[in-house]
């Protein structure tokens, strides 16, 4: 699940899987991705994989005013990403309610976790209060939750 | 705790307190501060506290080869912070163990909480493994600590 | 013109002095302030100094529509900045149109220039389209560059 | 020479072409891309071709001491990006001397040129003194160049 990936991520074994390139941009003086820049590596893999379920962030806040914010984030360092590094970012719902979901994402390099973040993420209405999911996001997430069930069983051996 | 804070902070409370102000190149399309950006504040905040505590840390890393690493970190996004907005950075000491310590940092505006982030921190010395905390800093840390533990009961009426 | 400068930095010998202090978040894995940075700092110091004129750009484009954008932007790189150091951004006005202004921007450390910025900056109306400066800040700018006129003279020898 | 390229971009027409997707981190309160960030996007499309042309510059940089820096560059900024957008980024040689470079940038989106930057690119020593560009690599771009001098005419027409 490395080198070959396409730039837009592939939907494989209950997850989606995107690549990512650490550039100087992403480093700091200690030589390694600056902590809070996997933030950014994680969240552009959220959007990818929400395009590739079918949903355009800009497009669905202008249609019907919904968009979605970060409630809730845990990140553990648990190895440093460095320059150059070919990163792949691996993202699973972990859980879905009716106006928040919850997503596990892990950065990885060579098969190797690196950090791993957990997010509860809100949906929002014009208002800014919650709104529900909309129906066709919800059975895509589903679809992937299905599958990713499984992996996280597999995960937790 | 506003306005006429100097450019470098003031211990004060328990807490160590340090103004940011929000620029363009902090917010995003959403016209809010993009959530990854106030990890990058906390960690100004406690740069400059350990200044403030005597402690310049790429001298330390010169000299001894000891150096500080964010281990976990969570956020909780409450109410978000725009562009022009005069922030202040708290920074209290939650736990001070051998080789880490936990702080507790808050993003606030006009006494308002907008995001909390804790954090656990390693010391790490020149070989990349743990390295007990300098004697000086802990002791340092400490008396933050001391007027800390009092402010943390006083917030959790 | 150094280490004592207030947060909100000085207005002296025809320019504008905004102190700003190298973060981690600043620099990249050669050690440095990555090159792109420069940018927020010049922009920092421009926002900066329209405060210190009265001028908050977020308000003046909330009531009249009015706000700014770089045309144009030429950076030389002469030294590089390093973590820790305590630059001091100079910021002259260089030439004053009526719907645009050139502004000659240093990142400095100690006295020695490490980076110079010349920028233009457009003025634009609701419509997007060039607007003529407002009277107030128009008169703010010129005094400033009264004083500038002397300075560049004296920086020509 | 838009929506299809891959990843890792394509040499054509006398330059090399690198998709790059906008996502929030790039983005500003204004609702467009944060000026200083096409610097970023250049700097990728630079590295990604020097990949492309076999130099991968950490290693450059590990075995030989070689590295690169911006020694001058120059940004006009014609029309913004936004989010979502699909841009395409054009590098071509300009310039090709004995210790440095030129390079012309544009940030494209649907054939139309957004920004466009002229960089002056030195090549540095271990000592951090001027160094001769590496046979090869002047090889490499030059035969970029071959084509490049021919898409420079067409351009001029």
């Amino acid at each position: 699940m490395t080198a070959a990936l396409p730039r837009d991520g592939v939907i494989a074994e209950g997850a989606y899987w995107l690549p990512i390139r650490v550039y100087y941009e992403d480093t700091d003086a200690a030589g390694m991705v600056y902590h809070a820049n996997y933030l950014k590596f994680a969240e552009r893999a959220r959007t990818e994989m929400l395009r590739r379920l079918g949903v355009e962030q800009d497009r669905l806040r202008r249609e019907s005013g919904i968009f979605f914010v970060v409630r809730r984030c845990t990140v553990d360092y648990a190895l440093p990403a460095r320059l150059d590094d070919d990163l792949v970012i691996a993202t699973r719902l972990a859980a879905l309610g009716g106006v928040s979901l919850d997503l596990d994402q892990e950065v990885r390099r060579d098969g190797s976790m690196l950090v791993r973040l957990t997010l509860q993420i809100a949906c929002l209405g014009q208002s800014g209060r919650p709104h529900r999911l909309p129906p066709a996001l919800r059975a895509a997430l589903a679809s992937l939750n299905g599958t990713t069930a499984r992996m996280v069983t597999a995960h937790a051996r």
